[in-house]
């Protein structure tokens, strides 16, 4: 059994035009023998978002705090603390922190995505 | 894709010896297409507890609010908001409210096991 507090893994940090303000974290992955799935969290700094992207693989997400919008086709719809979100697999995506606290999010990606 | 706030879905709710003040919900499951892994929201009352047991398939939990305390193997370890848990398949668990506010907590968990 792992049992972790998130703020005690260090963050690898993604600070560029593509992702912008992000502090991300594998909280259970491959290297903890989870052969299924992954969790990630990812801290967003006012002003940041996640790359506007496409892959095969699902995301499946959890707002554990703050307040920011997702990208919906051409929708941004708006997503806060206790909001989930289920983007399929080859659904264009990608998140932005519209508040002024840190968006704080979970994101499960099936194994063998990359886990960061 | 589907956004959803946890507290527009009805809860399911679990009062008995075996699993006391739970309410649980399915974020998204098969229902959403989601054909790797479930996502689950459990809300622990004060002194609430979930089932202590064993089954072939894992956990990936995430404290998201209160404090508890889960059982791993003879000892039992605190958790509270910002805690991630791993649980592997085979392994015994149990969860328990320890606090005096609800313990809310996510648990992921891959298809094929029954959703709630």
């Amino acid at each position: 059994m792992k049992i972790v507090k998130y703020t005690d893994i260090d963050p690898v940090e993604f600070n560029n035009e593509i992702a912008m303000g992000i502090k991300a974290r594998v909280l259970i992955g491959k290297n903890d023998g989870a052969e299924n799935f992954c969790m990630r969290i990812f801290k967003i700094a006012e002003n940041g978002y996640t790359p506007r992207h496409t892959h095969e693989w699902e995301h499946e997400m959890f707002i554990q705090s703050g307040t920011g919008k997702v990208l919906d086709g051409n929708e941004w719809k708006p997503v806060t603390s206790g909001t989930a979100v289920f983007i399929p697999g080859n659904v264009e995506h990608q998140i932005k922190n519209s508040g002024t606290e840190p968006l704080i999010l979970l994101c499960i990606i099936p194994s063998g995505a990359p886990e960061l």
